[in-house]
C-alpha cells in the first residue's frame, strides 16, 4: 500500500533552493530590502522550505489568514489550522512596493532564511491580533499564554506572498540522523514497508507513559515515529539533545528496530492545544505519517485546554474527500500511567482502580525530584532515561553553583 | 455516528419465528418429514434465526457453496468465507420431494430447530467433501482436524433452501445476561454511545495475554465486547460457564465499566483458522461490531495455519464498498505476554527481549500445572482467574475419583 499523500493534493510543496537557483538567489538577496523576522517565522520558513508545510509555498493573505481563524480553511478551500503570517513595522511596510521582493533575515542569528514576493500587506490592529489569539488559542492572555504572546508582539503589518527558501539552518549538523526533511522521512518508511505510520509527537523527555503511548501504536499500525520537535520551545523546557539521548536509550532498550523510526522536524511550539494538535496531524501527513498519536493536552500550556479538547477538534474541523482535507488521523489515547494493581501501564479508559494505585507524578515534582538526586518511583520512568536526565539536571546545578562562585569571587561582574 | 450495519445490506435478516407465526409453524412441523441434523447445523440455524448470519436465511445451494469454497462469494455476489450447508442421507434426500417443505430436527436433543423449504438437492461425493476441505480448512486430514472431520461426517446429499427456525434451544436460560441476539447486543453498544467497537473473540480462559489484546482494543476503540462462543467446542476445551465466570473476574476486578460489554453468540468451532476468522468478523457486523481482534493463531488447531494467516486473509478476500462486502476489520495484534524486562504486557512487535525474559505457559503445561496445584508464574494470569480454573479442575479430578473409586468397589460395572 502506498503512504499517504501529503495535504493540499500537489505532493510535497517545498520552497527551498538548491544549487545554482540557490546562489543566485542568495546574491540577488543581499541586495533586497531586509526584513528581520523571529524564530517563530524562521522555523515557519524552514518547515516550508523542507515541504513539511505542503501545500503552503509563502506567508498567509488577510483572505487566507480569516478563512484559517474562522473555519480552519484557506482562500482556495484547502483545510489548515493556524494562520501562517509574517510581520513587519509599519514604516518597513511602508518602504516595500507593491509586488515587490525583500529578504527575511532571521532576527537571532542574522541568517538570511528567504526572499519573498510581497502581494499584500495587511495592518494586523491589536484587535485584530486578540480575536485571532482567541480564535487560534481560545484565549488572549498574553502574560500566560507564549503563543499569544508571540502574536501581540508581532508587529503591525503582516506581508503575505510565496516565498524562496535559502536555509535550512544548521538542523542538519545539529541533529544528524535525525532532522529529516518530509522526502527523507517518507523513504525511511517506505524502506520499512509500513503503510499505517502514527507519530508520537514529543516536545519532553519520555517516560513510560510515553513509551506505552507509541507502544499502542506499534501494536496496531504497522510502525510509529518518535518524532521530536527540534524548534524552540518555552524557557524551562528540556532541550532537544537531552531528550533524544533518552529516545536513543528506550529504542535501544525497549523497542523492537521492526516498527520504530526516530526523526525530528524544526518547527516551533505554539502551545495552541487543539489547533497545533491539527498543526501536528497537517504536517505529519507531508511527512507520510497517516496516524498521530493526541494524548492529555496535546501542545497544551497552562489550563487553556480541556484535557481532550486536541482530540474533539479533529472532528470539528471541515470534512471531505481530496487533497484539501486532512487525512492524517488522531489516535486518541487518555491519560496513561503504571497501575500496581494492573500490574502494568493503563490508562483511564483501561484501569479501574484509583489514584492511590497508580505512579503519577507531575512535571514539577519530577523536576525538584530529579535536580536533587532523589529516587524516582518504581515505573515511572526507565533508568537509563532517568539517568540521562539526573546528569542533565546535575549538570544545571553545577553551571548555576559556578555562576554562583564567579558572583561570590566578583569574577561575574568584570 | 451511527453503527456498522448488518452484512449484505438489507439489515438483520431474522429467521426465528415468534408468537402465532411459531405456533403455527410447529404444529405444520410435526407433520413434515423429519430430518436429523448435527450439533454444527443446529448452531447455524440458531444464528439465521437470531440475525447473526445475515443476510443467510437458510443453507447453500451449490452454486453457493461453489463460490464459497472458490473465491469466498456467494452467487448473489455477497462475501461469505465458510459454506453453511445441511446435509442428509441418499434414502431421505430421495424421499424429499422438489420445493417441498421439511423439519430439521437437533439429532442430540430431538428439538424442532426449523423448517426448511427444499430448493435443491446436491449430492457431495468424498472427492467433493475433500474438496471443500482442502478450500476451507487447507487440509483434508480427517484425523487430525475437527473441522474437516465433521465435514466428511456429513451425509452424501445437502439440501438447499430458506429456512423458518423455529428454536433457540436453551441459550437464554443457560446464559442469561450473556447471550445476546444482534438486535440486543446492538442496543446495548448505542446504549453505550459507542461508534467503533472491538469484539475478543473467546474460546479459552481469559489469562493476561487476552485481557492486553481486550485492553489494546478499548485504548483506541470506543468500546470492546467481550464475545464468548457458548456454542459447542471440542473435547478438552474449557466449558463456557468457567470461562464466563473467569471473564465475570476479570470485568469486575480489571475494567472499567464504561468501555466493556459482555455477551455471548451459540455457534459451534469449526476451527477453521483464517477462514473461520473471517466468518467471526462477518457474523460480528451483524452485531454491530466494527473490530475483530485477530491475534496469533486465531481460530486455529493443531499445526494447520501459520500464526498470523487469520491477519492477513482478510486482506485476500473480494474488497469493495456496498453490502456485500465484508465491513468489521481486523484488529491485527501480535503474540502477547508478560515480559520482565518491558516490566508489563508486551507482544512480539513491542518487546525486544529474550524468551527468558517472558512468562509463557503452553495451554498443556497451564492446564497441567492447574490440576496438579502448582503455584502458575507471576504475571501470567490474574489471581482471580486462577482460582476459578483450580476449582474447575480441582471438581474434574474429584469426578476421575469418585469414577475410579466407583470402579474399584465394583459400583460403576452394575
Amino acid at each position: 500500500m502506498a503512504l499517504i499523500e501529503p495535504h493540499g493534493g500537489r505532493g510535497l510543496v517545498c520552497s527551498l533552493l538548491t544549487g545554482a537557483e540557490l546562489e543566485a538567489e542568495t546574491i540577488k538577496a543581499k541586495t533586497l530590502k531586509q526584513i528581520r523576522v523571529t524564530s517563530r517565522s524562521t522555523s515557519d520558513l524552514c518547515m516550508m522550505g523542507i515541504g513539511a508545510f505542503s501545500p503552503l509555498h509563502g506567508f498567509m493573505t488577510k483572505k487566507d489568514w480569516k478563512g484559517v481563524c474562522e473555519n480552519f480553511t484557506m482562500a482556495d478551500g484547502t483545510v489548515w489550522p493556524i494562520p501562517i503570517t509574517v510581520d513587519c513595522t509599519k514604516e518597513d511596510a511602508d518602504a516595500i512596493k507593491p509586488d515587490s521582493e525583500i529578504t527575511l533575515v532571521d532576527e537571532e542569528t542574522g541568517t538570511m532564511m528567504a526572499t519573498m514576493k510581497v502581494v499584500e500587506k495587511y495592518e494586523m490592529t491589536e484587535a485584530d491580533k486578540s480575536w485571532e489569539c482567541m480564535q487560534v488559542f481560545t484565549t488572549d492572555d498574553i502574560a500566560g499564554h507564549p503563543g499569544v504572546e508571540k502574536v501581540h508582539k508581532q508587529k503591525a503589518v503582516n506581508l503575505a506572498g510565496p516565498v524562496k527558501v535559502l536555509s535550512e539552518l544548521d538542523y542538519r549538523e545539529r541533529f544528524p540522523g535525525i532532522y529529516k526533511t518530509p522526502a527523507e522521512l517518507r523513504q525511511m518508511i517506505t524502506d520499512k514497508g509500513w503503510s499505517t505510520v502514527a507519530a508520537l509527537q514529543l516536545r519532553n523527555p519520555m517516560h513510560r507513559s510515553h513509551e506505552y503511548l507509541a507502544k499502542i501504536a506499534v501494536e496496531v499500525c504497522d510502525g510509529i515515529v518518535i518524532h521530536s520537535l527540534i524548534g524552540a520551545l518555552k524557557s524551562g523546557d528540556i532541550p532537544a539533545d537531552t531528550r533524544l539521548k533518552c529516545i536513543d536509550a528506550l529504542v535501544e532498550n525497549y523497542f523492537t528496530k521492526e516498527h520504530v523510526l526516530q526523526a525530528g522536524y524544526p518547527m516551533e511550539m505554539r502551545y495552541g492545544g487543539p489547533r497545533e494538535a491539527l498543526l501536528h496531524a497537517t504536517f505529519r501527513q507531508n511527512y507520510g505519517i497517516s496516524h498521530l498519536i493526541v494524548g492529555r493536552d496535546h501542545a497544551g500550556v497552562g489550563d487553556y485546554y480541556g484535557m481532550f479538547d486536541a482530540q474533539t477538534i479533529f472532528d470539528k474541523i471541515p470534512q471531505g474527500e481530496g487533497g484539501k482535507y486532512l487525512k492524517t488521523k488522531p489516535l486518541k489515547i487518555d491519560w496513561t500511567f503504571y497501575c500496581m494493581k494492573c500490574d502494568g501501564m493503563a490508562s483511564m479508559r483501561t484501569c479501574p482502580h484509583t489514584k492511590a494505585d497508580r505512579v503519577i507524578l507531575s512535571g514539577t515534582k519530577l523536576r525538584k525530584m530529579l535536580s536533587e538526586g532523589e529516587e524516582i518511583p518504581d515505573h515511572f520512568g526507565r533508568k537509563e532515561v532517568l539517568d540521562i536526565l539526573r546528569e542533565y539536571y546535575a549538570g544545571l546545578t553545577e553551571k548555576v553553583e559556578i555562576k554562583m562562585q564567579k558572583f561570590a569571587t566578583g569574577e561575574e561582574m568584570k
